[in-house]
């Protein structure tokens, strides 16, 4: 907690930032108000600050038609975001305003009710992932606050977003992974040109340096996206929600199924459609929102089952790696929020999770990673277990690109091999 | 030609069907017509056929707000393309609507000057490379011609586009490769649930078996995107001339920089941007388009510069797969359009390639398959040979994603390695 403690203390500096209507950052445990600032942990509870905003005085017709004149990214909601004005006019990877994917085909397979089931495809994002929403946040605030370097740890998804976001705006990088990841991920992070410095240690141990890092001088003007950033990059996530909700009509969905890494997406998600609602842009209506997990990372579901309001950390064992946080910060919030709207947490085993994937190729078309398989494996065992009501409208999470996890579906292969000619062709039974 | 005739003959019965403004096809060398169906090579002078349409009676104003009010994907060109009237109503897999990266970072590192170098990205396609345009309109001609299974041969790109399009549809798909292709690429095109069939020998073996099929019984029902549904597909890379010109606020680029591989792409770019002018939707002015190839496989630069009309085939030995074709098809009309404009074609080599990958991705955030390599190599190139001029609007197409072809990159790695400790970072010089 030491480190922490340093960051939040400065905070009562005051620094003076134009992040559009975000006006402080606020303690979601004790309410307490600080400055913005690269802080994210409250001085006085140590509970996580999260972006406070003033958004009195909007209009909602007129806040809706600025949206629709906004452009094709995640700048329409600037409004809503803490980011300035003039945000679109920067250089930044535009992420958002993904597909959201009427998926009949699907939910023909999964006994859904025809036109009521979507995919949100966030594989469509820059990087192909939904790291790019939250990491331009990141971005945004970073440059506000006056740093140079844009940080991270991560084995995945983080390290291409991080780099190819700071690339474009002309930042310094530098990611932090384990020396010894797979050649694959190492060129996936490398090719944006940054400092990519693998740590002799597991994963535990570059996070623990990060930290360490971050509390030492030798840091200054250093941006871990999510960790002294953590409250603006985590807001990056209710564009999902807004964007959901707009490409619906401005409608709320009935239900929602959001896989769970930290959490920090799921409850962001909820806030999002709660600030909707607040402002008039959809009509309030109960909607559900549902937790995905790995069988082999899944301590909220377990908690969830459990009826417990604490999680228990795991370590964890699964393909979806993008979503093997053993301890998930917002996990208390996720297990809070999948109880009063009605929802609930459920997991999935591997075997179920490459069994999704396929089921979304074949069906639509969309390749996802190994968690578009966890929410889409979850969501059939949802309606199996009669949690998830097969005609309502349901909005499922793709988050990744299923080209960055190959792996996982690396038994697919050739359907039958022939000679060139058309008797072998026959023979085959493909005419 | 045994079979193209066989195809073409077909033709005279005259199927009726509603592909919108399409109104028959053309063929480009004699200009004979013959109804829509799915022929591609002319039953008079074995030239190659193309969409003829009815564009009369557009009003240029009307068409200008329906396209701005249209569907951000290729669809909102509806009415210039082969397609039904209806056609964002049905499952298609809605390519287009990429984005338009004004590169100012790479403009500095060309010496284009600020604002006016535009990278069209292409990466952000539902299965991350052009194909998605051309694929997707194949497929509506598939439909209209009441073919149940989309097909092709491909090692690459056009294999899972196809696949993607067709699982969507809920059509069979069937795809031919080489049947000792690397197990990745095996992969991203099996994972969509068709047939993928490897053919025991080689792609010219392949395409050969492909092209006895079309004109045999057993193929009756079958679709070749880009073999007897060619005209069709082959207008899907109009829309990226539409798009451009939108995004430049309905403008002319002055110069656009294209990859060549069968060159249709940029035969096809020229007609779309021939049609806006004739629409009236821009002010019609002199552009240039350069063509780009690898020195491993550049018989259309070769040519260009001999000063020669026609092309003479290559064995392709290059690091850039996508544009490997040793006969383009379309390389004389390249060259037609390239000397016609006041443009060029030119070359890159492998080296080039993987420095213009890594230059865009460190400049841009934009990882770019070797394809975009070739494009933005050559550009730089075009500046340092007086070809392309710096203070003019440019617009350079990435056609792919990075994520395709990692190998070319493979050399990129690791920054540094250091113990998980602030001495051993400091150490190393990164902070």
């Amino acid at each position: 907690m030491a480190v922490q403690t340093i960051a939040t203390t400065a905070s009562t500096s005051g620094t003076t930032v134009d992040l559009g209507p975000a006006e402080a950052l606020s303690c979601r445990e004790c309410g307490h108000r600080v400055p913005l600032g690269p802080f994210f942990a409250c001085e006085e509870c140590f509970g996580p600050l999260e972006i406070a905003y003033d958004f009195d005085g909007y209009d909602t017709e007129e806040l809706r038609a600025r949206i629709a004149a906004g452009p094709a990214n995640i700048w329409r909601y600037a409004p809503l975001l803490p980011v300035p004005a003039d945000v679109a006019e920067k250089p930044n990877i535009n992420p958002g305003w993904t597909k959201l994917v009427q998926a009949d085909r699907l939910a023909a397979e999964l006994g859904v009710d025809q036109g009521k089931l979507f995919v949100k495809d966030d594989s469509g994002n820059p990087t192909h992932s939904f790291k790019d929403r939250v990491v331009a946040q990141a971005l945004e605030a970073a440059r506000a606050f006056g740093f140079t370097t844009l940080s991270c740890s991560s084995t995945g998804n983080l390290a291409g977003a991080v780099g190819a976001a700071a690339a474009r705006a002309g930042l310094r990088s530098c990611v932090f992974i384990p020396h010894d990841l797979e050649q694959g991920k190492i060129v996936m992070a490398a090719v944006y040109g940054g400092e990519l410095v693998g740590i002799e240690g597991n994963y535990d141990d570059v996070n623990r340096f990060c930290s360490e890092l971050i509390g030492d001088s030798a840091g200054e003007g250093w941006g871990f996206v999510n960790v002294n950033l953590r409250p603006y990059y985590a807001e990056g996530s209710k564009t999902l929600a807004y964007e959901i909700c707009e490409q619906l009509g401005w409608e709320l969905p009935d239900q929602l199924v959001v896989p769970i890494a930290s959490g920090s997406q799921l409850t962001k998600i909820d806030k999002g459609l709660q600030e909707l609602i607040k402002l008039g842009l959809v009509a309030d209506k109960p909607y559900k929102i549902f937790g995905a997990q790995a069988e082999g990372c899944s301590p909220v579901s377990v908690a969830y089952k459990a009826g417990h309001d604490v999680v228990r950390p795991q370590k964890p064992d699964t393909i979806a790696k993008s979503l093997a946080i053993g301890n998930p910060a917002d996990g208390p919030y996720v297990l809070d929020i999948a109880r009063r709207t009605g929802g609930a947490v459920e997991d999935v085993t591997d075997e179920q999770i490459v069994d999704a994937i396929k089921v979304l190729a074949r069906t639509e078309g969309i390749f996802a990673e190994t968690a578009g398989g966890v929410t889409v494996g979850v969501t059939r065992k949802l309606i199996e277990n009669g949690l998830l009501d097969p005609s309502l409208t349901t909005v499922v999470l793709n988050t990744g690109d299923g080209l960055k996890t190959l792996d996982a579906v690396a038994g697919t292969g050739l359907t039958a091999t022939i000679r060139p000619t058309l008797d072998s062709f026959r023979e085959a039974g493909l005419a």
